[in-house]
């Protein structure tokens, strides 16, 4: 289908770095039952480390497919929140994403897609607080687009600067691929920024370091024995890092901007 | 509408101090789904600090007026779970409201709130357990309210008496206004008891300061350079110490029950 | 009913070691709603310490009957994920549990359980990832069993020889009671693997002792003074250390594994 094709599913699916101790997002759940009470709404997650615009731009990147076509995603993460930056929408592959204009977004666009910068004031009015546009401009916006009282067409005019973000990507010659911790995740598994195709055909030819430890390539964590670091390609289609049956965070001390180097 | 009438929606909200990491929050929605399989649940939050019942209090009082009338609300927060303590309803602007009567409620309600001491024996018999109302007393009601099923007429006797819980306000003299930090949210922002109100007209011709440090006014996060510790209204209304970047907890090292202190 | 009975309600309980921080339960969530768009989802838990299967056998074994009938449960805690071992579903008094074989459905499965070696190949084909079997496998299997797209006897062989983890019980001489500390909850309260049955009719003529400190017997939490450790039955039906209006865990010094004994 085209990229400019929504079909609303009145599904809204939020991201953040709002966590769960504060009431933020259950307010925005609030806010989207009250504005469209026939709208179901899937916590993508709320635990981006704050304003990390990297790890954000980074989950969204990797969950979009999972959804169903027709989603809203709502991405906030917004340090210039009540400041004079844009709101942004993009459709894509039959999806809605609306996000501050921060470069969150462009790392999830296929080639493909369309922009819109959100007229807020003419669509929302003032927002009630210079602080927490989830609330007051986001899910407000969401909910009729979600429902289908709204248009993507209808937004705004469409948009061809969005602010982009250069996320730094594996460097390579014929011989060294050197990348970078992105994230480590709950478990402590570390997410580089090399993929696959940085390797090559054969990415096991490669020998793999992080810090001053040589990495094992594994299959699947239960290919390494207990303790002993290994490598391996994640379920995001990243090389990680991990330590079976424990963290390789905690065990080989390192976090995120570490250097992993490839060499042959 | 009079704050008696409540039309059901269909929609409980839970606050907690429960958290995340165990199944407590699980088994909640659970003996919903069991008992009023097309009732929805949002979570309001269960980052409540454990019995901190002001936080609870100061959390539901900003969130009700952002979720539709016919919510249920069911605020657990509990240290007294088990004991001869009242389970209180309120009837309040078109929400229903569960709550032990240990003064969590108190600060949510207007002036015209109805207010209900709930026949727990005769509504749901001897809970199974002393120590997990929300699953045995609270969400079972809940269920009921929400669906239609009880009538918040038929909880029990009308109470006049809540237990009311003074939390501190701020104290004002014609050149200085004294409050204090009720609790940092997830990004390190202290958020503080004093009003936009408690200084008049015109807040910037105070000047600020937690700590030993002065504070810039600002509007937004972004107009204050980062690190710099500033004061802005937050998305709640209150006055709220903020670093841009960052976190003020950590940079100003205070926390709860902070004094800040306005002069002019 | 039978225990093979199986009537599906449209849920799905998700329960796992994957946190909140991370997108992998958002990701779920995506995959569900994409695959069986009028499946409702809750949220079990997914505060699973990384791996503890014995945790994540207690939490889903103390949950399932807070459930309705019809609910098909997700357990995903799997070291074992993207190797050889196999994938087991359960029909017991009317609902449904997909894990992986490692023993963590055992403690939940009644007599009459019937079991199925799920034959991932052919229901799922070849999984996209060896990493993340809650995507791959566990959700697009439980959606079709959620919403009757497919039934629990098309899943597989029948199987009699599910893995079996021994997770230690309470040790019993007519004068002494040994057990140990499963967990800590999220209020320090420590949970432990005895049960008012190990210690007879009358269970308060035993003398309680963790550490080298003496536990009041109490029936809640408000029965003992502030900061005083003591010893009830929880919710979970279990003995439990808790310090009213603190942590046990923190107060006691003492955690995962600490010993408790009871004398008369």
């Amino acid at each position: 289908m085209p990229a400019s094709v929504f079909s609303p599913l009145g599904l809204v699916a939020l991201l953040s770095d709002f966590g769960l101790v504060d009431p933020y997002v259950g307010i925005m759940h609030g806010v989207l039952a009250k504005a469209a009470p026939s709208v179901r709404v899937i916590d993508l997650g709320h635990g981006v480390p704050p304003q990390d615009l990297r790890t954000a731009a980074f989950f969204l990147a990797h969950s979009r497919e999972h959804f169903p076509a027709g989603t809203v995603f709502v991405a906030v993460v917004d340090p210039g929140v009540g400041s004079q930056r844009r709101v942004l929408a993009a459709c894509d592959a039959g999806q809605l994403l609306l996000a501050p204009d921060n470069g969150l977004l462009a790392p999830s666009l296929g080639p493909g897609a369309q922009l819109r910068a959100v007229d807020v004031q003419r669509l929302v009015g003032t927002p009630r607080s210079r602080s927490f546009h989830g609330r007051d401009v986001f899910c407000p916006l969401a909910a009729r687009l979600a429902s289908g009282a709204l248009r993507f067409e209808d937004l705004g005019s469409t948009l061809e600067d969005p602010l982009r973000v250069e996320f730094a990507r594996a460097r390579r010659t014929p011989t060294r691929v050197q990348g970078e911790v992105l994230f480590a995740d709950g478990f402590g598994n570390l997410i580089t920024n090399v993929l696959p195709a940085d390797l090559g055909p054969d990415p096991r030819r490669w020998r793999a370091r992080i810090g001053a430890r040589d990495l094992d390539w594994v299959d699947c964590y239960a290919d390494a024995p207990d303790g002993r670091p290994s490598i391996l390609v994640n379920s995001y289609g990243c090389l990680e890092v991990a330590v079976a049956g424990g963290s390789a965070r905690e065990t080989l001390g390192v976090g995120v901007g570490a250097v992993i180097e490839f060499e042959r």
